[in-house]
């Protein structure tokens, strides 16, 4: 008996364990297999992605075509519903669906978004934003201002100041407390309080123009201002271009892209590893291209690959997953489920 | 201290239950990410392989050469060696090295190899034969003398039976107390003993062609037989010709075959549930054809693909493991490292 009864004790101090109160959920988007592989490659046969030991994939169709594209694949991981492409935070019948981020800051939470494309671009929008198309940058913009988001990094900043509706959104921002920036080195300055950094006009320039460590320092600034808060935070990191080097049929983008998304992925996982108590998710919402590795080097970094469309294929996409509560993230299922499975580990399911 | 003595048990009880007696190692020749998700597509929307929670991924390069062909990967998977392309058995310097059906043999264990290819093409005869080139069918076929193998079933009769040294090895099997067999209808009456059936001279028709359920009564069959050996099994299961279908870029060809392979996955996880001694590895020794799902709809199983290349991709591949041990199959790893996870599970490293 009383065995069993410290037994049930040493479970219970395992199931408390595995509650984590952060999220690092970080979406290399058009980032499949083969791009993965692709950067493991041409960074010589290393990734940080290979730290993770728990593995799933996600099934990623759309309400209307089985191949998915960013909009309703995020938009899937945000509110949980299978919807229709071009959906920014609808459900399949058009309507709106509390996000994970809106949550999160319902529940006292600090929540963030970092991008490498226009923050109003369908990833990152999916979390914050409820339109009916994807282009509506404007209109999505608009809805920033509707949520306490902590932190904001990434491009478009034109969609905030240079509207047709003549509206300045970052002067609405400024007075409701934000610093509003407009590039990555001024960032440093900032460590407390909330944060509007729009680094670029449109979508920030490729690694191969000279990004360089923008999307590093983003998630740096990112976990330091969200990690402040003690009832957690939650937060999306995207490597928004592994997609466009898909689209491009360019494997050199691709692979310079994914690298790039890596290196976050590093510093997350040594956040994490520190703090204990922060899940990390990386996943991508498809994958681009249907890459394939017809050859390579892994002394020398060389890929050779090819590619069947410029557009989206329909494969499962593969979830890593590290901390407390990760192994409820193995298996095959659907990436509406990463929903459910983020919402109950921060317990945001709750009233 | 008593608590952290009960732990201890708690820790050891748990430990020892991850000790598997048997391993049934499924190989889905030419299985990627595509294939896997292409035939879920089909089968509207279902496999087996969606049972299982835990899921690596294996680097499969040769030795020398990025992208492996089914030989240097079984190889890899057998010896636990990195070897060249078309090497059966041997190590890159072209030595003989013991594989784990060897390993099985010499501590005692039933082993088997199932296939729908030659049971001396190159994935079972990596497991089984030391030979420098794959094509040396009717030398592989003699290595299956130097054995106590225990079930053999799968095609190429010929090596076996009309060679060029006009040596009969059916005969010589039969001396050694083998049932030797033919067709898979026959094998219903055997339920014990040792068993050869090579149902096909060569390799065995396609699904599309009849084949019917010969890898599932096949798989029934090694099951049944090996199962009687108290010490333990290890068995190679392989669903040979999802490689076929990606070198033909005949998507329904692939399709057809990993629905055929998924009916045997679905028995193996049966008897491993009721069992409970036994470790289930499925993975792929490579993906074939650069295949990308291009479209497809899950409600009537329709599947749009495109291929790449009419050979092999160099991108990892999915390891999908379950029961006693299944935990250490996670993560990402090279192909080699599923030999040392296999030997260590089974203790055949031990002298």
């Amino acid at each position: 008996m009383k065995k069993i009864i410290l037994f049930c004790l040493c479970s219970i101090s395992l199931f408390a364990q595995n509650k984590p109160k952060n999220i690092l959920f970080l979406v290399g988007d058009g980032m499949g297999v083969s791009q993965i592989y692709a950067g493991l490659t041409a960074n010589k046969g290393h990734l940080n992605l290979e730290q993770f030991k728990v593995i799933g994939f996600h099934r990623n169709q759309a309400s209307d075509n089985y191949v998915t594209d960013s909009a309703a694949g995020a938009t899937a991981f945000a509110i949980g519903k299978q919807t229709y492409n071009g959906a920014i935070g609808l459900d399949s019948l058009k309507q709106p669906s509390v996000s994970l981020l809106e949550l999160a800051e319902q529940k006292g939470l600090s929540t963030g978004l970092v991008s490498t494309c226009d923050i109003t671009d369908a990833t990152p929008a999916s979390f914050i934003a409820h339109q009916f198309k994807r282009a509506m940058h404007e209109e999505i913009a608009k809805d920033f201002l509707k949520t306490d988001v902590d932190v904001v990094i990434g491009g478009g900043r034109k969609y905030f100041e240079a509207r047709q509706d003549k509206q300045n959104l970052l002067d609405t921002l400024r007075k409701k407390n934000y610093a509003v920036l407009g590039d990555i080195a001024s960032m440093e300055s900032i460590h407390r309080g909330k944060l509007i950094n729009l680094y670029a006009a449109e979508n920030p320039i490729k690694m191969s123009e000279g990004r360089g460590d923008a999307l590093l320092k983003s998630t740096k600034k990112a976990i330091e201002l969200l990690s402040q808060n003690n009832k957690g935070f939650f937060a999306l990191i995207e490597g928004s271009q592994i997609d466009w080097g898909g689209h491009a049929n360019d494997a050199p983008y691709a692979v310079a892209e994914m690298i790039d998304f890596d290196k976050s992925i590093g510093y997350v996982l040594e956040f994490a590893r520190k703090n204990k108590e922060t899940l990390v998710i990386v996943t991508a919402d498809h994958e681009t291209g249907g890459m394939a590795l017809m050859g390579g080097d892994m002394k020398t970094g060389e890929v050779k690959a090819a590619f069947t469309t410029k557009g989206h294929t329909g494969q499962m996409i593969p979830v890593f997953a590290f901390g407390p509560g990760a192994e409820n993230f193995s298996g095959i299922y659907h990436n509406y489920d990463l929903f459910t499975k983020m919402r109950d580990a921060l317990h945001l399911g709750q009233k």
